[in-house]
């Protein structure tokens, strides 16, 4: 066999936690130390899954690690986010999730009762989206080499609708459409970090989402793109897609929900909602015409109730995303440059 | 949806290192904390990978950790270990290996030329495993609370001769072949953990072992079962076999073969060879009228060219280990109780 690799980079650089942030760093990290080893159409697009199809009927590959800090939040755990993080990586390629995989890197003295409480929480979360885990590994790291329990979990999916669903498909006159407001999974994760409290409790988003994608594709709606908005945020979802579709978008600044709480947390925090990590909300890019009915299906699914149209792919030949405020002006989103705020997920 | 699940286990012991071993501390950890969480036929199995059918041809699913300690030793890396670790583990399962997943966890500070130089090692055990790796994710994690990189590989292959391979196809008669002198993996860890040098230095036996399995596969050998021996030895796969077979196995210890500086290291650091990592031997458990016939073919491959008779499944109803060894004497093997060697793969 002909093996032909390009040679490791030489560099004096670490590994920084922005690079871990999902922004332009971890963009930099993929395409400088990871990608050019991998040289294949699947690592070529770039995406959060692959489509298969080692058989008859395409089916779809993803993974995640999870190392999100502290184990436990308001509204959920490592271990539900686990399952509900790949499950939504398979949801955004029109993909029902099908089996897991759980593997788990433990910290020397990490408390038992600790695991099991995780491990019950896997499993619920597992039922309730009607995936099975069937396979996993553990280790076991030292006292000083890990922080209590990370988790993978690898997931594969089946295409029962096979449209074919990327920022490939994404047209000038599609319509933008956010599947709810903004920012509750970060801010609580940094609220429960701080020891912040707010008036109204805040609690993580975190949700499953194959069932409103379930429905669309059901409708026969022509999903053009989906993208969760887990690290990085809205802002960094909309310029991926728009870099990748090479196509440039319009969104309106007040059509996008914030919560007070989370507006305010964001206010005296000095953060920017567009940039703070979500893990149940993701948009969907509808072609104009569907787009209505497509918004009063999502609006039908409690996950998605306050669903909303944003913006739209404009005509324009530069692949940017133009954020307009009520005024009028315009600015144009960034990648997040760095991080954030780290471990969220 | 019913979700029904155990409520987790209140306790006030802590995860060990031993928890890792892969011995018998790791399964009352899986039995206890883990599996009664996940209650499907494929974690029943208690397999290290799934066979699915989510289409048609039958397809097979692993997953595995990597956490070894040094980075880099004689003979590998972890970037190759986790290449090759999970696209062995597919081939035991008799599947032609196709997708990698990989997922990173990098500590804070490691040098990117280190991740390159591990990137690029994956690499290129991916072209000569012929697979493709086709989906990632990368986290960060502070500094102390990771130890370099954590690598997770999950694996899909098909089962291009769908012969059924498992324990509970072992029947008494059947021959123990297996493919190579043992202890090698880990005492090289070993060794280069503690700066130990021998007179003919010592490498890591890890190879890719699907070569080997298709030769038998193609020549209509009924494989009736099939194990790697990672963590726990040749000791610990065979106690794992007897006891999910529910069969009784003899095996005769100077027919298992130990090199000279594996033998030395073993002596000089009290450690018993047969519970020692490999990461690039196999047992095959082979009908008694083909086992002639596979043992011509595994010796014909040079990665398994040491291939030896060790044993074979006795008529007894006791499911049991018995090493005998060169004067008659009988000794029973048990699991590995704890850790013999943390973090080898």
């Amino acid at each position: 066999m002909n093996i032909q690799c390009p040679p490791p980079v030489e560099t004096d650089e670490r590994v920084r936690l922005g690079h871990g942030s999902g922004g332009e760093l971890s963009q930099q990290l993929l395409r400088n130390h990871v990608f050019p080893h991998f040289n294949n159409p699947w690592i070529a697009q770039g995406r959060d899954s692959s489509v298969l199809q080692p058989n008859h009927q395409p089916m779809v590959f993803t993974t995640d690690s999870y190392v999100v800090t502290p184990l436990f939040f308001p509204g959920g755990d490592i271990g539900k986010l686990a399952v509900y993080g790949t499950v939504n990586d398979l949801a955004m390629s029109g993909a029902r999730p099908l089996y897991l995989s759980c593997s788990l890197i433990l910290e020397e003295g990490l408390p038992l009762s600790t695991l099991s409480r995780v491990m019950a929480s896997m499993g619920h979360a597992a039922a309730e989206a009607g995936v099975a885990l069937v396979t996993g590994d553990t280790k076991v790291v030292e006292r000083g080499k890990g922080d209590g329990i990370y988790i993978n979990t690898s997931g594969i999916g089946v295409l029962d609708h096979p449209v074919p669903i990327g920022p490939e498909q994404i047209r000038p006159g599609d319509h933008i459409l956010l599947s709810g407001d903004i920012g509750r999974h970060g801010m609580t994760i940094m609220a429960s970090r701080e020891g912040l409290e707010f008036e109204s409790p805040l609690q993580s988003d975190c949700a499953l989402l194959y069932g409103p994608i379930e429905k669309l594709l059901a409708a026969g709606i022509h999903v053009h793109c989906l993208r969760d908005l887990t690290r990085g945020g809205l802002a960094t979802a909309l310029v991926e897609l728009a870099e990748t579709s090479g196509c440039q978008m319009v969104v309106r600044e007040d059509a996008i929900p914030v919560c007070p709480p989370v507006q305010g947390a964001c206010e005296i925090l000095g953060l920017d909602p567009l940039y703070v990590a979500n893990e149940g909300r993701f948009i969907a890019v509808i072609p104009e015409q569907q787009s209505a009915l497509a918004q009063s299906i999502l609006s039908g699914c409690a996950v998605s109730a306050a669903c909303r149209t944003i913006g739209a792919v404009a005509n324009g030949d530069r692949a940017q995303v133009i954020l307009e405020n009520a005024l009028g002006a315009e600015r144009l989103l960034d990648r997040l440059p760095g991080e954030q705020l780290p471990r969220i997920c």
